[in-house]
């Protein structure tokens, strides 16, 4: 049976996930614990307990349960319970009876009946920092993810306040995979995070899988203003450290223009691919259509699911 | 199959429920909903949900799942989430999800694959009310229950703010139980609070089912202060309108001097089986040794549910 590996944390992952969960194969997500905004915040610095929120929307995404368990999963408490979400209070719960996140994820994935396995990156606590073009600092992954004043300054680098090393397990589903799928995600706060694990860029470079990075659909502002897919998958093998993704995967199809000017607004722009930019190492790009237009733009799970089947 | 029918809410209901739910009966257990203290009355305050608490306590105890479910539905979180039981919490979200407290309780029991129905008494809003001797009024369920300075004034009578109406199921499982178990439970916090529900007294007189009423093991301050097994049961009577009880259970056992000093320091005192007192109506007094000693005395649920089963 094939293994698949998706790497990543966001929405993205979710796409993908519930795409390649309805093939017959040995799925995995390794999951970014850099997370430190809303619900999961709260309950991390309060409870001390490893973000949770990457980690139920990737569980909830594998789940095979369409019944109540799944519904209470998503449920979000009003402002009384602090827009807690009922999945993270779920993890919280279950990390103090069980003594740990891994055991808290395990016993959550048999309650969830899921389809696969999810890996947090690491367990060790991280804290996401990026360095601006300007020097300055931005601290937390929040902080990046929703830039105050700084959206226009590009990012540097991103980086770990301290080194933390990779979860075995999620080392293990790296390098036993048939392939893997890097994204889609926002690149620097959900993708990124987890090649910045000691041991996890360079299991992705040893593997003999088949590596798929999934560019992403519409610029991130304060993250990717004006990237083209080149830029994107420049910035992956950046931080991997070498070359080696085999295709990346980008939309070609349109979207209409009336959710393009909303998108305007946020200062958010579809991807081009700029055949002028170079690229480093030798790399196939796969322009389709990719696309599911609903009130916003999103990847379509199917679609990119068929596409990575197909690859073999 | 017989049909057992207990009626209370409290910690004596989990207690009799464990031990009956042993036997291959057709169960339930009707109710109490007017708590209105600690995580319940947060969240009945703050999202006009119905009380959860005793609800939540029967589930646990009728449930068959011994896993992790289990657990976490007894787990309370810390003072940060207001020291919320997640019980509770589910139980909040379910109403939430499914629209209805009634359709939140039938999926809680399939999550925790319980072997038997917990019924609310109603669903209408209740706020339960006591009249002390000076004609001093306490108002709602916590504050009879922890008494601030009244304490050693008795209670006249306990009423509900305003009328409230039974849940139909409620009625039917009376009506069609083969046995009905009052109690055991805090007699005016607890139990007759079942009874001040409009429907419930006059379904208990009705049924044809044979009628036991479990005494306290030890009086309550502020709720049954010098209380002997005679005066439960004349207060359990008048109540229900007619004397319709035909046997009232209660402990001959003894409870170690160590206990019984630190009972005595919270005011509560072993309940007398006292002859000279006059009873309204024919009842059997079945006095056997009914306690579990621990570091508490609780009353013994193998023991309990066995003698009911023997009542023929």
């Amino acid at each position: 049976m094939q293994r698949i590996v998706v790497i990543g944390g966001g929405t993205g992952s979710f796409t993908i996930l519930q795409g390649l969960k309805k093939y017959d194969i040995k799925l995995s997500c390794v999951v970014s614990t850099a997370d430190d905004g809303g619900s999961t915040g709260i309950l991390r610095s309060e409870f001390g307990v490893l973000p949770v929120g990457d980690v139920r929307r990737c569980l909830l995404a594998l789940s095979d349960n369409t019944g109540t368990l799944n519904k209470l999963f998503t449920y979000r408490f009003g402002e009384q319970l602090s827009g807690h979400s009922f999945g993270n209070l779920l993890l919280t719960a279950l990390q103090e009876i069980t003594g740990s996140m891994e055991s808290a994820i395990r016993e959550a994935e048999k309650i969830l009946k899921t389809r696969g396995k999810v890996l947090p990156v690491t367990f060790d606590d991280v804290k996401l920092f990026a360095e601006l073009e300007t020097g300055a600092i931005v601290k937390g992954e929040t902080n990046i993810d929703v830039p105050k004043h700084n959206g226009d300054i590009p990012i540097k680098r991103v980086f770990l306040e301290k080194k933390a090393y990779a979860y075995h397990k999620a080392i293990e589903a790296i390098h036993n995979a048939d392939v893997i799928v890097i994204g889609p995600g926002d690149l620097y706060t959900s993708i990124i995070p987890n090649l910045l694990v000691e041991g996890i860029s360079e299991a992705i470079i040893n593997s003999s899988a088949k590596k798929v990075f999934i560019c992403n659909l519409m610029t991130k502002y304060g993250e990717t203003n004006d990237y083209a897919v080149q830029d994107f998958y420049n910035k992956i093998t950046e931080y991997l450290g070498k070359p080696c993704v085999d295709h990346v995967l980008y939309n070609t199809n349109s979207i209409p223009k009336e959710l393009l000017l909303k998108y305007a607004e946020k200062k958010q722009f579809p991807v081009k691919f700029d055949k002028t930019k170079k690229i480093t190492g030798t790399v196939e790009f796969i322009g389709d259509d990719f696309v599911n237009v609903t009130d916003i733009a999103r990847h379509h799970s199917e679609k990119l699911a068929r596409k990575i089947m197909g690859l073999g």
